[in-house]
């Protein structure tokens, strides 16, 4: 499951400072209700971080605070890694940043993988489009037509960088100041955490690091 | 709205051969309610002609018989094209033969231009993404993230026809003998005929010639 701008870069970035846990939700008041003295709360709304939490979902800002447990809120990211965990016997958490790490552990399993794109409020995302196709591209057999297509992204002329600044939620996080983020997400392969969904029940989806 | 492998291709040819309405229905029901002496009836089913029907949907089959009117009921397309005429103000129809023709026509137009992948039974189908790569990178303004990603398989090395070839429903139609239909939508701007959907009336979409 891939949400490169910014969910599945700040899972990874989250278990490689020191999170034992991340805990997905759906919503805002979930996570506020989830919170403890052994649990930091990160997310966002409209890619601000919300009143009240600890981190927003800048990943580079995630911190180690002593707590075992990172309950992350986001719009898009967090409620799609629910819904997979839902309906998919295993779900690997993937990102640029570890692109490889990903890749090997894929190596390792059997059967179909389907790459799960967030996309941003139910529209496709350039950024996610582009890992899958990296994704895809590194993986043997038969390919449906959306990564096929997806493949064309990730082949497309420009670095990863030129690729994912042309994106929509790019651009917004511009918008924002947040521009630093996609330099941020868009290095390849720098951590060796893939993580992975453990359990999943009322609504949260429990992630800890695979390898 | 695109569909190019055939709905989209089959209309452009039976406006091309002298049909002067085209009857887009979404059911087979549908289409034999609507026979008369003036109408002949055209479709599939698993891409082969329905019972009673007078064509399938291979473009190239489509002759003039008489008739003013062309019954189409497709799978996927004569569906998404009743849907899209529900609720856009001018719906253009679109494929690779009529390519430069679409082009002049939008360029005559004003405001945004949503292409519209018909895909295959609610997903992504190749050579639609193909054809509205190339619709997109031939019009001015901003992108959204599927219309560039659409651009990338446009621009990816190989012919038209190699990339039409790739996708799945290439496959499917040459599995029941029709990968011929294939050669003939992949040729490019081969017809003047632009259609577009005059009325959309209990669920039947008329579509005549724009131009």
């Amino acid at each position: 499951m891939v949400d490169v701008l910014r969910a599945t870069s700040t899972i990874v970035r989250a278990l490689a400072v020191g999170y034992r846990r991340v805990l997905c939700v759906e919503t805002i008041e979930r996570a506020l209700a989830l919170r403890t003295s052994d649990r930091v709360l990160a997310g966002e709304r409209g890619g601000l971080p919300p009143p009240e939490f600890d981190f927003g979902n800048s990943p580079a800002a995630i911190e180690a605070r002593g707590a075992e447990e990172l309950v992350l809120a986001t719009t898009n990211g967090s409620p799609t890694i629910v819904r997979a965990a839902a309906v998919a016997d295993t779900v690997l958490i993937g990102a640029l940043i570890n692109l490889d790490a990903v890749l090997e552990r894929v190596a390792e399993g059997e059967g179909d993988v389907l790459i799960v794109c967030s996309g941003t409020d139910g529209r496709f995302a350039l950024e996610d489009g582009y890992v899958a196709g990296r994704l895809s591209a590194a993986l043997a057999g038969e390919r449906s037509d959306a990564a096929l297509a997806a493949e064309c992204v990730a082949r497309a002329p420009g670095s990863a960088l030129e690729t994912l600044s042309a994106s929509a939620d790019a651009r917004a996080l511009d918008g924002v100041g947040l521009a630093a983020d996609v330099e941020w997400c868009a290095r390849e392969s720098v951590e060796d955490v893939v993580p992975q969904v453990e359990t999943v029940h009322q609504g949260v989806a429990t992630v800890v690091r695979a390898s």
